[in-house]
């Protein structure tokens, strides 16, 4: 892989945007500032918690080694085959790269994500495939073509409150979906919910891993409610033990269309988040609700990086580098887990998770606040995510995220000797 | 100039989007469509006028010219330099441009935005600077951060419906403002609106250069009524014929801060729509209220992209061209209007416009029908923007939006020819 020193102040400062809450301060800012003299901003601004406050301060620390983000390693970038692709795709197709383009996208690159995700059961066209500026311009999208104020939405939980920040500005309800919860009932969760949210891959926070049995159904469930089920995807290609189950999409399409089903892709994990291009598959009359908002939003993905993001696809690189990136993860999340092992058993309990960028510790000890461990931490120098960030009523304090991604595996297993000292002072001063 | 083979495609996908109304159509598919068993889109999406579908059949007409859409001429980009700057821009700055950047943008490229728009009365700061991706996103992100249901927007009239769509899922009341009109009062117009919307700059679709007094008068109104005063200026730099007054940013700069002023500025006319890079530059409390707006709305905007931008900006590329380019629509601009006055001035009158895209012409016989006209002329082979589109109540049937940048002199004049044979056929079939 290419190496080169990574541009540390960029990374820093991203380091802790992983759950989408960097800016609540802002908010915070404004509703308190002394009010100028000028019109009010809209009211889902006026929301916020404290953590995030500590969050940006921790940019400052010198030496802290944070595994609370959500960043690739950029040593995996292919960086000289990605700026030969830039440069040819310019001259060989200028007016697509530097002009306008359609909305929906370059018809060359949605009939590539077409081609891939069709099955025997089914053919997808482009008229499935919307082209979006990042997956999380999807997840907005989906927010202004389905949601009016107070509509219900359900998300599976805990989740990555990016994806709700992004519908807070249509002002939904939001219902919980705890698919580990016994009495879980697919049914019950998504009654007279315009769409339900999940991430079956490797999720954020958890890792989790939703197995076929349920994945069939939640489909049945949204098919029966008439909701529309998302079935959000960065993850899926960050597979370190096995097979991965049948995409929603893929059950759905078994009955010959995508049904209820809203697919999101993106190329960040498969070869570059700066690239800023994802995309949703669905029925067409989706397609075409998403990309009415779409034309409001950025009138069409830049040609620039959805001509990369299609030769990338063609090319090759991606299933050529596919397993080494699973490997250098894999050891990561391996150092991860067995300096937990060795230093954090007494106080949490994890799955080791198949894939994906985190693992999720629950504490066994009720008295464990991962809030104060998180600020605690920063003195010794390690950055978490506590699990009051992924829900949407800020009340959890029993669970924490650990990124293994970003950081080389000595520094893993010393963020995880750092983070059980500072339990051990946790629970010095608790007593 | 570089030449090459446009990408005809494309560029007739897109050439009937300018008005943004290009898929208005899709929400009238949708509303008329039998109901899937799916939840229903949000409220906004189900409005539409007709004359888009016809819009959209007349992308099929062999031979057709088309005067109606508001593209550059894509021999005008410099295509071998972006080429070489997107190249070196992935090699030098391979974190920046693969990895995730600040919601905010890169520091380089705000900073150069700071610097081009600081003037003598005030040195900008990068809290001052938003990138955003795309002009359009510009006018998205204010919709979030400002509008509530139902808030007021106070709108130069007529005016580029794209901008209104942006708002349209947030549901403001839209107000006019007719510069033009004897008694227009800027105090009364701005009174609790929460932003007004203006295009000073060769407005579109009319033109028109805002003066320097009426410039004053806005700011001014703005600070008195606490709006927010948007200064939106995609075509400052097509300017043929002369100094431009200065702006509103930089009358409010004046008094030492941004004041009401947010400005939204693009690369798409400097050099190429095809980055998708725009900035807002504006109070600091206002950049982090779009900041957060922007986060939940694609996070950050691609790395690949704003280097290329901020590269580009400092090469002094765009200042070697811009004579040539304003030759180049100089030309075309006098080309259609002699053609004009040859054959069109007995039934229309316009002024002709010192810089952007359009000649706004007012039909000077009350019998004529622009929406009529329109349609006529795709059996004439001409291609227009009826005023019905940039009417947001689709009601001003006495005016015409034509086109210069696009086609070259002799395709200008011949589609005057046909306009006029078109007027010819509508005042046979009308008496």
């Amino acid at each position: 892989m290419p190496r080169y020193t990574p541009d540390t102040c960029a990374i820093h400062y991203l380091v802790f945007i992983g759950e989408g809450r960097r800016l609540a301060h802002a908010a915070k800012k404004i509703e308190n500032a002394k009010a100028p003299d000028r019109a009010a901003f809209a009211g889902w601004l006026s929301t916020t918690n404290e953590i995030t406050r500590a969050f940006l301060g921790a940019g400052e620390i010198k030496g802290l080694i944070n595994i609370a983000g959500g960043l690739p390693d950029p040593t995996t970038y292919p960086v000289e085959d990605i700026a030969k692709i830039a440069a040819k795709a310019i001259r060989d197709y200028p007016a697509e790269t530097l002009g306008y383009g359609p909305i929906e996208g370059l018809p060359d690159l949605r009939s590539q994500i077409a081609q891939r995700f069709s099955t025997p059961s089914m053919t997808l066209s482009n008229r499935n495939v919307l082209i979006t500026t990042s997956g999380m311009q999807g997840l907005d999208l989906l927010g202004k073509a389905l949601l009016d104020n107070s509509d219900v939405v359900a998300g599976q939980f805990p989740t990555y409150l990016g994806a709700l920040d992004a519908w807070r500005p249509r002002q939904p309800q939001f219902r919980n979906m705890d698919f580990t919860s016994e009495g879980f009932d697919p049914n019950t969760a998504m009654q007279g919910a315009k769409f339900a949210y999940t991430v079956p891959n490797f999720s954020n926070p958890t890792g989790r891993l939703v197995g076929t049995q349920l994945r069939e159904a939640l489909v049945a469930a949204a098919d029966a409610s008439g909701t529309w089920l998302i079935e959000d995807d960065p993850y899926g290609s960050l597979n370190y033990d096995g097979l991965l189950p049948p995409s929603m999409l893929q059950i759905a399409m078994q009955s010959g269309d995508t049904g209820p089903v809203v697919y999101l892709g993106t190329m960040s994990k498969l070869i570059s988040p700066g690239l800023r291009v994802g995309w949703a598959i669905a029925a067409p009359e989706m397609i075409e609700a998403l990309t009415l908002a779409k034309q409001g939003s950025d009138m069409c993905t830049s040609g620039i990086t959805q001509r990369i993001a299609c030769e990338v696809l063609k090319s090759g690189i991606i299933e050529a580098r596919q397993a080494q990136v699973a490997d250098h993860y894999r050891a990561r999340r391996d150092a991860l887990c067995a300096a937990m092992s060795e230093h954090l058993s007494d106080w949490f309990e994890w799955e080791v998770p198949a894939g994906g960028m985190f693992v999720w510790a629950r504490a066994r000890d009720a008295r464990i606040n991962t809030d104060r461990l998180f600020e605690i931490g920063l003195e010794e120098k390690v950055c978490i995510s506590p699990s009051s960030v992924f829900d949407a009523h800020g009340e959890d304090r029993q669970g924490m995220r650990l990124n293994f991604t970003l950081n080389a595996e000595e520094d893993l297993t010393e963020a995880i000797r750092r983070l059980a000292r500072t339990v051990e002072r946790f629970l010095k001063e608790d007593i």
